[in-house]
């Protein structure tokens, strides 16, 4: 009995451990595409591109494990609401990996000019740091269900609303001639930065829930 | 045991009329809130932005009654596939809602103009009434697991990309004089009924899933 108990242990280990392993896939992905974005670095967006299929086919392998232990285990509630989570969690981690993948075929399709003009380059080149800081975070989050380091994610997101605020307006303000494909690019870009930082939000708030019970 | 047997059939049952009534209150928001941008009506705008969090509350009581069910009845492998998909089903409608709630906050930021400018209404019009076909739809698909609707929700999802590539060769080729915020609005628009189609789809595909064992 302790020997099965210990396998089911191992089970339960092993999905945290898948969670942070995509979680290290999609931070991956959105700091190449955010270079290759930057810099119109045509080989590494490809990278990307093509990192997308296996990021997906392991949150799929993930979630057929996740349901089979629930189906053989019958888990106590509490191992149930965890294993259910992490479905939850590999569903948002999944779509921060399309994310980075749509940042990386705006590359793609600009090359070889660059998706960015010189005027917002240093916004987004911030987006794509706080991109990669969230991500981090987000992985430590789910390895030590710290809740400090969970609330600490959705503050550092208002980073990310500032700064997709400040494209908006650098935008709307421009007198540098800006074309309304340009505009139609950062806009998407802009949407994409701040949609991958409310998927790192939503891991960090799940897990805090795991953990508290509550919403902070 | 017949008895209990019945109560659990009653509750699944109930769990799939409840994916019908959220696909009701998402249709209805979207229908709002095209009609809400397309006439700059705020009225309408603030019933969608209410009822958004009827919405969330839904999913959220849906939710955790489908993991009470699993938690008590510990269903066999295809009842707990049923279960976990309409866990994911829930998810596609909720977001289905922000979209729609998202729709209506541009109508709100630009009362008492109207978003749309008149060069782009009619696409914007036709994209509304694609989105509530697909709804539509959606709720059929649910409600008779018909396999042949399920694909034809795909097809018709194809309108929606093709609206909205026209939507996006519009804006870049206006010579109406468009302004870099307009071009801002109607991108994000454009975005917001794309990614409504994208989950239409998605639960559409997740009952072809359930009744087929295959994805098409």
């Amino acid at each position: 009995m302790a020997l099965i108990r210990s396998q089911y242990q191992d089970e339960l280990d092993g999905v945290s451990q898948s969670l942070v392993d995509l979680t290290n896939m999609v931070t991956t992905s959105v700091v190449k595409a955010s270079k290759a974005v930057q810099s119109a670095d045509l080989a590494l967006a490809e990278e990307v591109i093509a990192a997308d299929v296996k990021i997906d086919d392991f949150q799929h392998e993930l979630d057929a494990r996740i349901i089979d232990i629930i189906a053989r285990q019958q888990p106590v509630a509490s191992d149930l609401r965890a294993l259910v989570t992490a479905m939850r969690m590999s569903a948002d981690l999944e779509r921060m990996g399309d994310l980075a993948h749509h940042i990386a075929k705006v590359a793609r399709l600009r090359h070889p000019d660059c998706a960015i003009p010189e005027v917002l380059l240093l916004p987004f080149t911030e987006m794509g740091h706080v991109a990669e800081k969230l991500s981090i975070m987000v992985g430590n989050v789910i390895t030590t269900r710290d809740t400090d380091m969970a609330l600490q994610v959705e503050k550092d997101d208002d980073e990310m609303d500032d700064l997709h605020r400040k494209v908006i307006s650098t935008i709307i303000n421009d007198s540098s001639g800006l074309s309304l494909e340009t505009a139609i690019d950062l806009t998407l870009l802009g949407r994409y930065y701040e949609r991958y930082a409310d998927h790192a939000v939503s891991v960090a708030r799940r897990v805090y829930f795991l953990v508290t019970g509550t919403f902070a």
